[in-house]
């Protein structure tokens, strides 16, 4: 690896994304055999302290505070965006328009049009060789690529149902306070868009197939949380203390897929913050003719695999511990039976991105697929304000 | 026990449910102190030596082919009705008229206008102490009865969100033969009507709310399937030999509550043949401010109950065996750890229908209980019809 | 059935055993063919009301309190013995010779020389056609007998490894009272002969293998409890009211396995009674050169098989619902994924007694299959007692 | 971070372990406050190039081919022993003498003899404030950690039996080649010492008890296996090309324990090979008189926790997933209900490590935890030579 040519690499942000970022640019090169070795060159945030405090706790050479630095810095390959929403459409086309490949953090946009305007310099920076993904990271869970295989291979047969749902329980106490993802104009989405979009992402991943049209329904249990200090500028007055809630709690949505391995398939779909005792469950189901698979996040090392043409009496869901050399990007890490854990969703994300990078092809998800996503949450949210018509997804 | 009035009882249908009902009768008593000893004396077919042949399988002392004879008996005092959905109104009605106390299988009728009319008779029945029951037989697992009480204790707090899934999956294979099930003359509805209505009378029965309006999709995936010899009758043409599907395949449908633990909240139904390798899946999960419940029919002994109230660190799903003394119905069973039956369900309706008889309170789920859930398919699928837009249940 | 010969039984004991073995008698008829109709008609019990009530309650048409007259009984064809295991041997000899088939409760006997003496009666009893047959019900459990038939299919392979535990918990209290059970003198044996031998029949009955050796430790983790008003006659004074308990607690043994799918391979084994939680967790795995399985009775309807021979990366434990009509003796009940219950080991019980009754075969587990599980009781104790050295069993 | 000392690291050895104790360095000052910054200085092989390769794939500075170099080097801190396990006496004496904190992987030595030595060397180190710790990883588990936790605060009450298991099953196949790890000579023991050393250590560190005196019984299933190439050397000649396992396949002990929680309980414990179907199964269950544990490494992020305190009908096994803040380590790493993976009980192995050697503190478990563990093993060794005879382990 010390002949490899470097990939520097600036990264904006460092909230959550910005941790689970950096571990992955730090690990991937030691698992991996990359075409390039990354450098953590630069972290950027606005706050200069808390940049500071994030390059040491992070393990990057750089802080800087103005994002436009890094893209104008011709020692820069790669920027990998993982600021709030609203700051990635701007970010990533002059990265893109720079020249620099660009991983940017889902979802790709707060709106549809940012979104298209994104994939635009997208395809613009593709026919100079400039490379566009969108992390949606649970695509590289093991168990995931392990299932979107069996699909492949035609061992469920014809998809006919899919159940997606992504619960967790964070807003489960009334009195917990408001914060800025319950702010419409901040966060732009509640649970439909910041869990919701990786159910669909997931789906269509797993079946080739993409939502045609969805009838939607979103709810909001607790209209009103107690403000905190920091939460001064959020809607709500002073005398009350209280602030209004102005995006979805939970969302429940049924889509028609058409092409791929769920053509015709019907699936149903649920993202909430209100399901008291699951903390992170990304479940996922599909049923064919010919087989069935079962996924849960809580359980991320396994996946629930029915053959249904396995003799009678002898069929079953089997738990397959997915850590065998067999299976999607397992080689590389532990003998059989050790487990990986969450960041290595995003150490995946770094080995493909930077084989995108090195050896020339195209990264996935693309911009493109983004859109896509982004434009079924927005047909959900047209369904759900117009009580729940069936709308189409283009 | 030898000093208890006899309850002489006569059955209608021999089926599937016939079974599981003559189990009942024979087994309640063995088990539980009840206020009269059933006498299983009559059951009623159309067919002569069919009926004799389930007489002696079923441990019956007569048979007999003319469900009128029975009802003019006056040696019989109770009507049990397990012959197919078109018959239960015309049925049901004579024997309340008749004085006789009636447990009718569910679902109550084929059609609105059919339960409305049984509604009628078991209210003009009740005025003269004769009683009706219709057989949401699943109320009686004790795990459910025991998840109920949670409820109304106030364990779960304030239930926001529902989930209720019914899946089996013996219509898989594209090549399973055509049916009278698959047919909507004979069976009325497919999913929805069969399995999706125990999913709605047991989420009402254990949250105390209603379903007020539904937005809800149905699917039929396999629209043709091969006839049998035994099929003639059927739609489809002798020379194709196929028989065309006319009911649903499989049903999602979203509902709001009002009333109970879980008013305004927002449930998640599905029901469906197609859902590979899940034989009898019948999923509830129950989502509250302060705890949650989940129950799988598939291991109907236990329950997962999550107190959201317990210590930091401490939350999680508990997995209960339900055979603990404490729990409904299971001190009178077996020692603590050994599971009972699919069919104790129908020994407890007993139970529970001959203590009504003889303690003289109203039985439940009653007739107009019956008569709401036929309400909500019905909306369910005038709102399919409709594209899913939102529908009132009354 | 109208045509069948009768079977008249008479059962001796009205505990809990008698209460299973009563809904066996009851139950198996209703659902499987047999060559003859068993009559339930005499239930005997030493104490006279208490075994009328017991009548009563199981549905026996005749109440005796002394046994040696249904022996003298000419009417009576079968004697099913459930009462303690010290009064086995008496009543089992005097009924083969008087010519009747005989079902007995396991153990045995609570001696070796018992249970000797009662296969020599059995030996005698089947020159002349008359059967003999101990209850160790838990082998017709379906996904036991299913399992078997794995193993005997040669889909394990060379079965090199057995674990085998019988898990109970309603010692751990170490306030709860003495009883009987705690009593050498009484009960013979602790959990090691109470629970153990299940485990021991269950893995000989699997695998076709008989424990040969064995290294043991006996354990009693609380040796005085408070003596209840009833407890009269067991060790210990009146003034401090406590009883001294003389039986194991908790046993554990490790045995070497000859002949059958399982020769040469080594067993664990554990029975107890403190197990905390764990309620009836029978726990048997079985580990071969091609493929393993796992039981546990508090999921009685499931089987997890692992096949060995599976390809690469799709290996797992397949949790097969032990519902079908392949599996032993589920196509005469419900329909796929409905649960049966514990007490239907005893319904099969009846149905495989009465077959080899009224079909000539030679009924399993036999008398000698009995007095061997005795022998490998004796030789844990001596094991024991010999600081743990290795014993033979034979 | 950047004001904080330096800690300059050697590694000895590049294997299994030399990449997970990589990882941990790499690792453990991104996701925590250490008072040093530990600075992956050299490791160390005897094979040059393949060192070198080691030393690129892991990320370490320097690479070198002579352990006694870095003792020599006054520039290092600190020396991570990951090397086989005939070595570790020589160079942790030698390290600790030359004043370097050492940290050595299980097993602390193939020797009782060589263990005491270092024992020795370890005491007179820590007069000089020198820190010594061997690597039993488990104990970093966070579900370890808290079960820990629940055990010192008495939730199981008195903890009277343990069951320890370590399952694994990379020798099922008959026809896997012979390795060293097979040949006594090479690896000292097979999975007594390998992976039955984990089970006594966690049940020690959890219980605060010590393993009195054992009862032990060793197998080898397959004694032959085919050579490869590289097995020059073994047992075996080259005519039959096979050679002969010298070491054994499986293991099995009862355990007397003393002192702590479980003072007066008995344990069982295997550790085995050929547990077909289970790839890590580490599991352990502790049961006491208010409550119990049970935990499976492959499920690792999970802690099953009975209490037997709480309400009749309400216990039952409870699915905490260790993912909160209150459980040990995790504070530092993702949100609730994020997974993390089999390397960072390394990470956490790192933190507490430089914890001791920046606060002053003992780390744990020292060497004489270490040597004790041996001790255990011989113990059982010695008493599977002596037909399983009791056998104690000082």
């Amino acid at each position: 690896m010390s002949d490899s040519p470097q990939l520097r690499v600036a990264m904006v942000g460092y909230g959550f994304m910005g941790a689970a970022h950096s571990q992955g640019w730090r690990v991937a090169p030691r698992f991996f055999d990359l075409g390039a070795e990354p450098v953590m060159q630069t972290i950027v945030g606005r706050d200069g302290s808390r940049v500071e405090a994030a390059r040491q706790k992070f393990g990057w050479q750089h802080a800087e505070t103005d994002w436009r630095r890094v893209i104008d810095d011709p020692a820069i390959d790669v920027i990998d965006i993982c600021s709030p929403g609203s700051s990635h459409a701007e970010i990533a086309i002059a990265a893109l328009d720079a020249g620099k490949h660009v991983l940017c953090e889902k979802p790709l946009a707060n709106t549809v049009a940012g979104a298209e305007a994104m994939v635009a310099a997208a395809e613009r920076a593709a026919a100079r060789g400039v490379k566009a993904m969108v992390g949606f990271s649970y695509r590289r869970v093991p168990a995931i690529g392990f299932a979107r295989r069996l699909v492949q291979e035609g061992r469920l047969g014809a998809i006919r149902q899919v159940r997606a749902l992504y619960l967790q329980d964070w807003l489960v106490d009334e009195n917990g306070p408001m914060t800025w993802r319950l702010d419409k104009d901040a966060a732009g989405s509640g649970s439909l868009g910041d869990i919701g979009a990786h159910a669909i992402d997931l789906v269509e991943h797993l079946t080739g197939s993409r939502l045609q049209s969805v009838s939607g329904t979103l709810a909001t249990f607790v209209e009103e949380r107690p403000l905190l200090g920091e939460s001064v500028g959020l809607s709500g007055t002073a005398s009350d203390r209280r602030g209004t809630v102005t995006v979805d709690d939970a969302a429940w949505f049924t889509a028609r897929l058409e092409g791929g391995e769920a053509s015709g398939a019907i699936g149903a779909f649920e993202a909430t913050r209100y399901a008291t005792g699951r903390k992170n469950a990304l479940r996922i189901e599909l049923s064919g003719s010919r087989g069935a698979i079962a996924f849960d996040l809580e359980a991320m090392n396994e996946l629930q695999f029915y053959d249904a043409t396995a003799p009678a009496g002898e069929q079953g869901f089997t738990r397959i511990i997915v850590t065998e050399p067999e299976h999607p990007y397992m080689a590389n890490w532990w003998p059989t039976g050790h487990a990986i854990g969450y960041e290595h969703a995003f150490s995946h994300q770094i080995k493909d991105f930077v084989d995108a990078i090195t050896g020339g092809g195209d990264p996935e998800p693309s911009f493109a697929d983004g859109l896509h996503v982004q434009r079924v949450l927005a047909a959900v949210e047209r369904s759900a304000a117009a009580g729940s018509a069936w709308t189409t997804t283009d």
